[in-house]
């Protein structure tokens, strides 16, 4: 990866960051509460490095490991306690996540000396209830149990797949999110100069009953297609997409495997319907790109955790610009703008 | 109890609810899924007509129940998922009460053709380390179990009482809460005409470590308590205290039991001082509604949930006043200020 020129930002530009799962955890994926404490304040750091150089923020998260954990949780105690659905273990980790991120971005913040206050929102995401994923759910959840168990589980109404060797493994929806609903109140605290946290996990799904008001629906949406959204509706300019690698790779995993640098969102479009990112992984995250820069914002960049404020700075990670036709909006936000 | 006269406050008033535990369970106090839906959806009714007569609303609320099942989750899942402590444990109710709220409540503003934005915002409260209570842990949570079982967990560091029969039982410290320190997100929001959800279960607690950062502790904040603070830090002119109970009464379990109306701060003090109120149930409200008028607040009112707008008018429960002495300031709040 080579770049030709600084890419730099605005400081006052408003800035979405969207934590994946191993900011949450230890390298070995535990979700232990020390771990997590420790993987956030790690996240936190990174985060001020962003306040720091002047941008408004705004933090989503990802939820998997905790939901995981508190599906065993429900399954465990269903005899003495009454088990919650899915979307309440959603709303959970948003208290949890939202609670630990609050004190570490805190801490880092005093730790370079800035002075911002900080929010954490519960947040909604509405969805279809006539989307696909809830006739053919597929997005895998929780652990793997025996088919005696699972049998079990099917009886009372969930969906269950043999997985081979490993076991059953609950399937749920992973519906579009459609709006996040709770949009407005970030918005506000944005605009009071708080740095917030919201739309962890995606939100938590709900659907519109014919009455107009919102149930709660066992799904799970994609934190990086919500944070798109979400970032599309409070003016966010910038996605970032932090996860565990450096930048979006093509030809993975074979000898022509190289890692993209800065792309405009068509030919990065074009990437992804010859099938470059993995459907479970890297595919989505590009997804959320394309769609955030095609609904108006500058630049989505993927990278890592560590790389944030060098991707910030066009200096690192998968950066990802408007198409070439959009060029004279563009050349106002990026020096270089050619590839 | 007689009324003497209208006690009305002014519509555009801010005003802070605090929802008891009967707000969110079953009257058998069960606390499944279901039941606490339901029962905030009838909570939220009486919000929206607090709503409709013009007042801006804040509204906190307990969490024991489910505290309580939380607890139970983490003791039978321990050896397959890392439990969380108890002050995680409060973090998550706020984001499962906070949502199920957010979504009653939209509906019950949608029943009376209101047009309000809701917002739930993840609380964390000051406690102090050198509290009392954290020598002298007293506050009974969770489940009881057998003397064996409890051995095991006293032997992780854990605090529990022989309960006589029922068995023992965890009790953990109740420390004042010093200030909430999420107040100002809420102010924020309020200030831009949002019902606010926020300090659920008294606020999540955490102490200062000697470097400035903040850490989660293990203790239950009295909700009351919590909510006077945090409506004194918000400017609430008015704080509503509901619960299962009409009223605050003196001699309660006598012949000569009689429920309290209007009552100045400092005659309400000499009844607490002289024992009228038990310490586990009305003692703490009746603290809270003198804390608050006593910190500059124009009214507390202890009542029912079904009572809040009668008791906002007058016409219902335990209206706490401030001393005589600050009359002046009463009368331009109240029509009738005299008993």
């Amino acid at each position: 990866m080579r770049w030709r020129g600084d890419l730099s930002y605005s400081p006052s530009v408003r800035v979405l960051v969207a934590l994946g799962g191993n900011a949450m955890t230890s390298a070995d994926g535990r979700a232990r509460p020390g771990d997590q404490i420790a993987a956030v304040g790690r996240a936190a750091e990174r985060i001020a490095d962003v306040v720091a150089g002047g941008a408004e923020v705004l933090i989503t998260h990802g939820n998997g490991p905790q939901v995981g954990n508190l599906l065993v949780k429900n399954e465990l105690a269903a005899a003495v306690v009454p088990p919650v659905p899915l979307d309440w273990c959603g709303a959970q980790t948003q208290g949890t996540i939202g609670f630990i991120l609050l004190n570490a971005l805190e801490r880092a913040f005093a730790g370079q000396g800035l002075r911002r206050q900080v929010a954490a929102v519960v947040t909604r995401t509405l969805v279809d209830p006539a989307d696909p994923g809830f006739t053919r759910p597929s997005k895998p959840i929780g652990r793997y149990l025996p088919a005696a168990d699972a049998r079990t589980m099917i009886e009372h109404g969930q969906v269950w797949q043999d997985r081979g060797a490993k076991g059953w493994r609950r399937v749920v929806a992973s519906p579009e999110p459609v709006e996040v609903l709770d949009a407005p109140a970030v918005a506000a605290l944005l605009a009071w100069g708080f740095v917030v946290v919201a739309g962890g996990g995606g939100g938590i799904p709900v659907v519109r009953e014919p009455d107009g008001s919102l149930r709660g629906v066992e799904a799970v949406i994609d934190k990086d297609l919500a944070a798109a959204l979400l970032g599309h509706e409070v003016g966010a300019r910038v996605l970032v997409i932090a996860s565990d690698v450096d930048a979006a790779m093509v030809d993975f995993d074979t000898e022509r495997a190289r890692p993209l640098g800065r792309i405009r969102v068509d030919e990065l479009r074009r990437y992804a319907a010859a099938g470059h990112f993995a459907s479970g992984s890297m595919g989505p995250k590009v997804e959320a790109a394309c769609r955030f820069v095609e609904s108006g914002g500058d630049r989505a960049v993927i990278t890592s955790l560590d790389r944030i404020p060098a991707g910030l700075a066009g200096a690192a990670g998968t950066v990802v610009l408007p198409a070439a036709r959009t060029r004279t909006r563009t050349a106002a936000l990026t020096r270089t703008d050619e590839r």
